[in-house]
Order: structure tokens, then C-alpha cells, then sequence
């Protein structure tokens, strides 16, 4: 992919441009990407090797422009796969027509009014059974799709989430292909109102936009009906022929997106790390006594801003890619139909919780990481040139899109007390996707105490983590049980959050991340290993600072020992 | 000030544009702004009430236009400032001239290869007898000067600071002012190479430059000659008839930018915070079992991540209002030679001791509020139009001029270092200036330990950050002592920064800022004490919490009741 950017003039570095020059130059550079046979026949792949490549080339693309990757998969990819996995035989002609070019989409759920909480949006798909029609509708400014990509300019097609009504009762959510503008000249169809929301922070190549619908009239056929369907006369069925696709369906939809902007953290927090050591390594300031200027990777504060974030890129580099693979697995088996359902579903809903605090985590990781390295190449840094600048205005949505990092973390943490409470009751029922909680089932891990000695073991890192992540669990059920005494179990939730669930979700993510790289070590090279052992150790070292108070406050340890030998 | 902006259709908000039409846009307000009014006869004012009022206009701008009160501090403010401070009577015309607008200029210190490290700047001025004059040089690119703003496309003058060379001897860096323009076509002079240095991350209406002088000219007058000069026959006067005025030139040429970013940086991080509260009061997310919808900030998790931040804009408000009127009477009382010497030189580098821990605590919390307020709105903090982008943007690289914070830290914890060796030894010779660190002298410090109870006390607050503060300074006193048994004394000090000096440093600054802040509760009104107590103590608990394992790791407290209570 780089080297058929590299040849071709329209992908060459440019300097700042007005954001309507950057839509438009991104709009051609996608269509250059559709030609350049990059994608050419990938759609016929079996769904692994499919999904692996398109991660892959979005991987590549989004180093060189993240405004081109998201248009991409917007407008292309995402869009592709929910038709794979929410509709059926009658939608293959969208999934033809977009892998060739034909059309471009985009994915609509987000209101004005409502982003999280996804479960009251308002806008209506209302079926009509006289005309075999849905009618999609705009209630008020409020239900205004916003903020959806692709939308404020080019797209000629809009998969779009609306509360299926049919008779007097409302289904919920559903998925319907809407028609947007005119492929041909891409003027937009009567009955819509429908434009670009404006400047933003970054991502200036792609074309935000909101739309309101004025009964709106669509196909009943444009219903993606894979999981619910309405009959020509107007009645609701759900299909349960195919529940294991159903379960894969859904993670793939939750899910792919935010393995994907994972991949592309681990990369921006890589490249950020890679700007700010080479830099530190080449620049020099101050002398020693001997008059010697110093390189600034010589100073040891310099060091400790820059290596934790070396440690992370590794150590969650590592992470992404044998998850994403593991995750991509996971949605075949779902697929296969070869397992039994409630095996199945608690894999769904681990991996499920594995994503929902890996991305926060691996995002503020990045995050963090850009801010240093701005930081620690001084004045420099603060040069367009020096690509900081853009990285994190461009990162920055990560931490918002595909689910805002602070509600995502409360699925993880929700997730951990519902095996906390089987803990309790029958442990039989437990299911540990990627063995990523196996700790929690054994009581040793709540005994663990620090007696001094070696911390730069795997023993000791491992034993530390599976204790804290024990004892947050714990503390967090502990307090939403007495919460829940007093008021109603959401108001227990919310009021538990701060020092408990959050906390937990990512001591259990940075936990998991650990162990992740630690296989790596185990199973890597003689030589490398060393090295790679001590990223390990500094990783775990530098979270588990931030955990110290929690790790004296339990009781695992007394004395200045640990805090010593940590730091 | 706002008033005047308001009225004038060249500060109306636009979107927007290219940088160099940026650059273009604020040279227009900048002279706008001068035919305004605002600064009409404010040079004929005494020092304290016209820096005052400088400092009012330039926080008014700020507010308004990071580039344009950055373009006029530099091209005006600061250049007049110090051409008071450190020239003498035959620079009055250059005075007179930018504060009239016919001339503009800029400050130029910084090197392609040099920031941080100002005594290795190489370019040269080499006095010329025979001609009574000056031979500024670059000896080669890495000695250009680099990033000097207002320097790429509109000054006219550069204040520049080279080293004097007179006969074969080199007598340090002296300013000098250095035509680099026609002010009448704003064309460059022969014999200079000078540009700008291209895009950057914010500041787009400032015109950072570069410039090399091949043997260029300046006559032997434009020489600042207050502290030291060269006579016609090149013979170096060091003039030490007026060593107060020095002191004080000293103190306000490292100080005055320093103090002036402190208060931008203060209103920056209230201004995100105030559309962050704001917004998260407005919008709600997520229905309770009635079906009621919540506003984001009735949320524990929203409420944690913004108020902190909102009790850190209250207590670094009212510490950097009250502190830079110490620091202005400070200057004043070191003009004004009524002290002895001994004294005022003690109180000139505590004072700037604090200037160089409190620059880098404000502008970082600042940073911190602004990612975390863009966070807190969701998608919409995202948006151009919510600011937080520009203020990020803009804000960013406050951590790095003026001295980048890490450096500055070290020369805090230089001068707790030095306090610390006087307490050892002859403990008349001690001066705090404010009072600011009276503590350390008190032995009860560092015997306190914390028995349990009340925390919301301001005893507590002040009795466990006096202990913090006595504990890290012991510490690292400690170990710079065991690394300099070992290696020279500037290894030592690099290598006892991390968990060491520069926690040193940070923690010495909240510590003085807390006790801003608790002078000003005790001196307000019955009924606004309640509110700025909480205020108070949410700030000193945020911070106690980052120390929470030093407290248990240096003894002062035991079990989980400190942690327990803090949080
Ligand atoms: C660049 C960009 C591109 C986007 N592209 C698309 C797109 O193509 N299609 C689309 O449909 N949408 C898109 N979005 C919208 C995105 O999905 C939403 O911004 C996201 O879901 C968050 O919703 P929100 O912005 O409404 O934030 P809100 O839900 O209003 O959240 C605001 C803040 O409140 C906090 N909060 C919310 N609920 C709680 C709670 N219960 N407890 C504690 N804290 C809470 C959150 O942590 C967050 O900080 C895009 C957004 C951006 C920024
Ligand atoms: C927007 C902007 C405007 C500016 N305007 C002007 C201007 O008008 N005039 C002017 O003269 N200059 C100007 N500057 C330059 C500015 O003063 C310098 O950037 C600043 O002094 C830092 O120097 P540096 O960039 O060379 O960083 P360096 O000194 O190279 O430092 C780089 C990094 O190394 C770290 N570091 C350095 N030394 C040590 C050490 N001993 N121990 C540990 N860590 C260390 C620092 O913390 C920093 O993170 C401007 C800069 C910017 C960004």
C-alpha cells in the first residue's frame, strides 16, 4: 500500500489546506484507492482472510492519512461487513455495488441529542403496508442524525439505525439502507434536509454531516433483516434459524470497528515513541563537566518520560495483533455453528468486554504518548513538521467514536461483577474467554501478600496484578451491593464508578495486556528475549505505580519495601 | 478591551483560514489594536501600574487571540519592557518608536541547535574598533536563530542575544538591538538570510522566524548596555554602580513572560472548564428507572473528571492574581535600593524559584483541563466550534517557551537544595520570600504523622504537604549526596530527578499554592468561604491522592484509613 501511495502524485505531502480542500482532495484520493487494485476480488475471501487483509491495508492507510483510512471504512469496509452480517440475499447487490465503487455509505446511529445512549434515539422507521414502504422520519431537530462521516458531502447511501414501528408497537432498533443523494450527480433526494457539520479538530478530509428526514419513503426491502423482518402485510417476526450467526453478527458489528481503531492506536502511539526517542537520540543539550554535550536520551528524566511509552507501544503492539486474530476466530467459531450456544454466548460477551476496556485503554495509551513526545522534542515538536500535531488531532476522536472510552469501561466492569456474582454461586457456569480471568476463580489470588524480594519476575507482576484485580472486584461488588441497599441498581452503578468499577476495568485491561506479552516473551527468541523481558517489567512497573495507593490501602503490602522497589 | 474587539469588524470569529492569511489577519489587528487607544500614554506610567495594566490588556487579548497578544508581548510589550530594564538613556528612541507602532521587533534567544541551554548559543558579535561597531555572525546553520516569533515575515527589530567578543575575549551573551527590516517596505537588509520557520500546531497568526547574519553591522549604541559595555576603543565595563536595578532587570527579563503565561494559562484552564461544566449541565445521556434523563454532571464518573479541574481554575486563579502582584512589588523594592543587598538577592531567586515551578504546574493543569473538558463534551467537544481544539492548540506550547517546565523544575529544586544545605548549617543566613517555605526550618515537619480523623481539616492539609514536601527534599538530598560520592555533582543532580527533584519541585508548587488559596478563604466574605473551602480541599486532595504511596512509603501513615479518607 505504501509503495503505491508513494508513486502516485495525488497521495504526496501537502502543506495545511482549507477543510473543503481537504474533503475534496480525500474524496479523490479514495477513488484513487478503489482503483488502484488494492481491494480487487478480497470481497470473494472467506471471512478471516477477508477481514485480515482489509485490517491490514485500513492499518497501512491510516498511517498515512487517518481522514482516508475512517472514509474508507465508513464508506466501504464497515459498511460491507454489517450487510454481510445483518442482512440477507436481497441486500448483496448494495455489498456488490459498494466494493466496486458504485456507491458510498455511510453509518448512521448518532443523534443530535443522543450519542451513548443509543437505546433512545428517535428517529422512526414507520412500515407502511399499503405501499410495502417504510417511512423514515425526523420527529424534531433533537433526532437529527449527526456527526456521521461521510454524510456531509459525498455519500450516496446511509446505513442507518431507526425504532422500526409497524401497527401501533415499536420493535427497537433496526438497520435500514437509505438512499441519500443521486449517484450520478450526488444532489441529494427531495424529503431530506441534509449537510456538513462543520470544522473540526482534525480529521479535516472527511465530510461530517447531519440529516433530517421529512417522511421519508424507503423500500421495505431496504430493512436489513437478518435478525428481525417485516412481512409485506406489516407483521414482525424475528428469525432464530440462525442464532450462532446472529451472536457473531452481533460481535462483529459491536466489535470491528474497535479492534480496528485499536490497531491504529498501537501504531500512532509506535510512531509518536519512534519521533521522540529518534529525536531524543540525534539532539543534544547541555554539557557534562567534561564539556561534552549530552544526547537528550543521556538524562534520566528524559528516559523515564519517554521509555514507559516505548514499553506501552510494544506491549500493546503485541496485544492488538494476537487479540485481533483470536477475536477474528472467535467470530468464525460463532459462525461455524459447531459449538454449543451457551459456550458460545459467554464467548461473545467476553470478548465483547475484552474490547470494551482495551480500547480505552489503548487509546489514552496513544494519547498520552503523542502529548509526551510533543513534549520532549521542545520547540521542534511543536512544528507541523514534526507530524505530532496532526497525529493527535487526529487521534483524538478515538477516545470518543465506536463508544466514549468512560461508557465502554462500565460494560467491562458490569461484565466483571456478573462472573464475580457466578463466582459466588454456581462456578460452573463460568466461562473465561482467552483464559483472560481464570485468576478471579482462584482464591490465592485475594491471599497474595508482598514479603519483600525480586520484583522483576513474572511471578511477582503476575501475582501482584491478579491480586489487585481480585481486590477491586471485590471492593467494587462490595460497594454496589451496599449502594444497591439504599437506592435502585443504575443509581449503584453510577455511584460506584470512581475508585471501583473504572478502576477495575482498567486494572483488568492493563492485566490482560500483561499477560498477552508475556506469551510473546515465552515464545520468542533467545536473543530477543531479554529485551523484550524488560519492556515487560516496565510496562507492568510503570501501571502499577498509579495502583501503589490501592496496593498499601489493601493491605498486600506495608512498609516502604514495594513502593521502593517498584519506583 | 472586548468592548473595543467587539465593535471592530476585523475580531469578528471566522473559520478557519490558511496560516499565512492567519499571520496576515493578526498584523492588521495587531495595528489595530494600537490605534485603538488601549495603551494610549501608558508608558508614561510608573512601572507597577503600567506593567499591571499591560498584563490586564495582554489576559483581555489572550482570551481573544493567543496569536495577537503573544504577536504584541513580543513585538512591543517585552521589547520595551527590557529595553528599560537593561539599556540605558540612548535606547529611549527604540522605546518611543515601538510604542508608538513605527517600528516592531522581536526577542531572539533561541538557536537551531541550542534552547534550553542559553550559555551555548553561538552567534557572535565581535566588536570592530576602527568602525565603532558591532560584527554580529552565525558561524553555521545550527547556530541560526530559530522560532523567534514575529521574525518570519514583520519586524523590523530584533532584541538578539549574542556573544560578545571584544579583543580576543568573549564576555557572555549580551543583548543587542539589530535592524533586520525597513520599516517603511519591510524589506530584509543585506547581509542577513532570514525566513519563516513554516506550519506549526497552533499560533498560526504568528510568524515564527529564522535568521543568519553573515558579517552584518550594527553600530557599538545598540548595545543594552546597563549591565555591561564595550567603550569606543573596546576596552568591557562591567558597570555595578546600580547593582538593585540589576537585580531587579534580572528578575523581570526571566520572570515577566513567565508570570504573564501564568495568567493566560489560568483563564485558559477556567475557559475549558467553564464549557465543559456548562455543557455537561446541559446535556443529559441516559434515563434513571423513573425514566428520567440525566444531566452528564448529576453522573459520579463526570463529576470526578471535571471538578477537579474546576477546583484547580479557582485555586491557580487566585494564587497567580495574588502572587503577581508580590512578584510586581518585588521588582519595585528591587528598583527602588532601600533593601540591603544580601536580602534582596535572596528574595530575587525565590521569587523566580517560584516562577519556575509554578509556570510549569500551571500550564500542565491547564493542558490536562482542556483534554480532559474535550473528553467530557463527547463528539461535540470535537467540533471547532467548542473551542477546546483552539485552546489546546494554542495553549500547548506554553509548556515549552519561556523555558521548557522540565528544565525550569530543576532550577526550583536547585534552590530547595540550596535552602535545604543553609538549614544544615548557618540557619540566619535563611530567607523565604512570602514565606513560601518557612516549613522547612520547622523540625515538627518531618516528625508529623498521620493518626487517623479528619481530613477535610486544613491543619491536615497543611501538616501532610509541609511532611511531603520536608520528606522529598530530605530525600532527594539523600541521594544527590550518595551520587556525588560517586560521580561529579551535575550527574548526580540528572540522575536524582525521577521521584526525586522534580516531584520535589511539583510538590513545592501545589504546596505554595494551597497556601495562596487558604489566605484567600480566610480573608473572604462569611458566605463565599464554605464554597472556596471545598474548592480547596478537592484541590489539595487531587494532588495528595498522586503522593498517596510516598505518604506510605515515607512512614507517615499506616492501613487503609489515609487512602480511605482521601479519596
Ligand atoms: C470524528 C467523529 C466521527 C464520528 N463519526 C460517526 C459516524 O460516522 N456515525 C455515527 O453514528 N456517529 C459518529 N460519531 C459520533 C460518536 O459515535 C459519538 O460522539 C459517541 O458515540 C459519543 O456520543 P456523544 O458524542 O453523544 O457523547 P455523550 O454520550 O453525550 O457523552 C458525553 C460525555 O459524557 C460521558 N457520559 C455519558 N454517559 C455517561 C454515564 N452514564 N456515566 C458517566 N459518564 C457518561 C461520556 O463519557 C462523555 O465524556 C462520530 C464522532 C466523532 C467525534
Ligand atoms: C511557539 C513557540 C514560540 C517561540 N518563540 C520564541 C521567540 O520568540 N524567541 C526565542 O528566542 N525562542 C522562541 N521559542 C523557542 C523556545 O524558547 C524554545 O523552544 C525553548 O526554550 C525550549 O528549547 P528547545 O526547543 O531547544 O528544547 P530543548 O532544549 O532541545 O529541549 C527538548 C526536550 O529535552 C528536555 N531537556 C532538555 N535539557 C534537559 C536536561 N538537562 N534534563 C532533562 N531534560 C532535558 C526538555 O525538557 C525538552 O522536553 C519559541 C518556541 C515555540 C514553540
Amino acid at each position: 500500500v505504501w509503495r503505491m501511495l508513494e508513486k502516485n502524485q495525488l497521495f504526496e505531502r501537502r502543506q495545511t489546506m482549507l477543510s473543503d480542500d481537504e474533503k475534496r482532495l480525500t474524496a479523490k484520493q479514495l477513488i484513487e484507492l478503489h482503483h488502484s487494485g488494492v481491494f480487487d476480488n478480497i470481497h470473494t475471501q472467506c471471512y478471516k482472510k477477508r477481514t485480515r487483509y482489509i485490517m491490514t491495508v485500513n492499518e497501512a492507510t491510516n498511517l498515512y492519512s487517518p481522514s482516508l483510512s475512517v472514509k474508507y471504512a465508513l464508506g466501504v469496509s464497515l459498511f460491507a461487513n454489517a450487510i454481510l452480517s445483518l442482512g440477507t440475499e436481497r441486500h448483496k447487490k448494495f455489498f456488490n455495488d459498494v466494493w466496486e465503487g458504485k456507491i458510498l455509505s455511510c453509518l448512521a446511529l448518532t443523534e443530535l441529542a443522543h450519542g451513548s445512549d443509543t437505546k433512545h434515539l428517535r428517529t422512526t422507521a414507520t412500515y407502511d403496508s399499503t405501499t410495502q414502504e417504510f417511512i423514515i422520519h425526523t420527529p424534531d431537530y433533537q433526532a437529527a442524525k449527526w456527526w456521521v462521516g461521510n454524510l456531509g458531502k459525498q455519500c450516496t447511501h446511509a446505513m442507518m439505525f431507526a425504532q422500526l414501528w409497524s401497527g401501533a408497537t415499536c420493535h427497537g432498533l433496526h438497520a435500514f439502507i437509505v438512499p441519500v443523494r443521486d449517484p450520478a450527480t450526488l444532489l441529494p433526494y427531495p424529503g431530506l434536509t441534509v449537510g456538513d457539520i462543520g470544522e473540526k479538530v482534525g480529521l479535516h478530509g472527511i465530510d461530517n454531516g447531519f440529516i433530517m428526514f421529512n417522511m421519508y419513503r424507503i423500500p421495505r426491502e431496504n430493512l436489513l433483516n437478518r435478525i428481525g423482518d417485516v412481512t409485506p402485510d406489516g407483521e414482525y417476526e424475528t428469525s432464530f434459524t440462525d442464532p450462532q450467526r446472529i451472536l457473531g453478527a452481533a460481535l462483529e458489528n459491536l466489535s470491528a470497528g474497535r479492534v480496528a481503531i485499536m490497531q491504529e492506536s498501537a501504531n500512532t502511539l509506535a510512531c509518536a515513541v519512534t519521533i521522540a526517542v529518534r529525536y531524543a537520540a540525534l539532539r543534544s543539550q547541555f554539557c557534562d563537566i567534561a564539556g561534552q554535550e549530552l544526547p537528550l536520551l543521556s538524562y534520566q528524566l528524559h528516559q523515564w518520560r519517554l521509555f514507559k511509552h516505548l514499553a506501552a507501544a510494544y506491549v500493546l503492539k503485541v496485544f492488538v495483533r494476537d487479540f485481533s486474530n483470536q477475536y477474528l476466530d472467535c467470530v468464525v467459531l460463532s459462525h461455524s455453528g459447531s459449538e454449543d450456544m451457551k459456550m458460545l454466548s459467554n464467548m461473545v460477551s467476553g470478548v465483547h468486554a475484552i474490547v470494551c476496556c482495551s480500547k480505552p485503554l489503548v487509546t489514552w495509551a496513544a494519547r498520552d504518548a503523542i502529548q509526551e513526545a510533543r513534549e520532549a522534542c521542545g520547540g521542534n515538536g511543536y512544528l507541523k513538521a514534526a507530524a505530532l500535531g496532526d497525529l493527535r488531532n487526529n487521534h483524538d476522536p478515538t477516545v470518543t467514536y465506536e463508544g466514549d472510552n468512560n461508557v465502554l469501561l462500565q460494560q467491562t466492569s458490569n461484565w466483571l461483577l456478573r462472573q464475580g456474582q457466578q463466582l459466588n454461586g454456581d462456578s460452573d457456569q463460568l466461562y473465561f474467554p482467552l483464559n483472560c480471568a481464570h485468576y478471579l476463580t482462584s482464591a490465592s489470588a485475594s491471599d497474595a501478600r508482598y514479603c519483600g524480594g525480586l520484583v522483576c519476575s513474572h511471578t511477582f507482576v503476575e501475582k501482584t496484578f491478579d491480586w489487585l484485580v481480585s481486590w477491586l472486584l471485590e471492593a467494587t461488588r462490595c460497594k454496589v451491593e451496599s449502594l444497591s441497599a439504599q437506592s435502585d441498581r443504575f443509581m449503584a452503578r453510577n455511584l460506584s464508578q470512581v475508585f471501583h468499577a473504572h478502576t477495575l476495568s482498567l486494572a483488568f485491561a492493563q492485566n490482560n495486556v500483561l499477560k498477552y506479552f508475556w506469551s510473546h516473551c515465552e515464545s520468542s527468541e533467545a536473543q530477543l528475549r531479554p529485551v523484550l523481558e524488560n519492556l515487560y517489567y516496565l510496562y507492568a512497573f510503570t501501571c502499577l505505580q498509579t495502583y501503589l495507593s490501592t496496593l498499601y490501602q489493601g493491605g498486600y503490602c506495608v512498609g516502604p519495601q514495594l513502593a521502593d522497589n517498584i519506583n
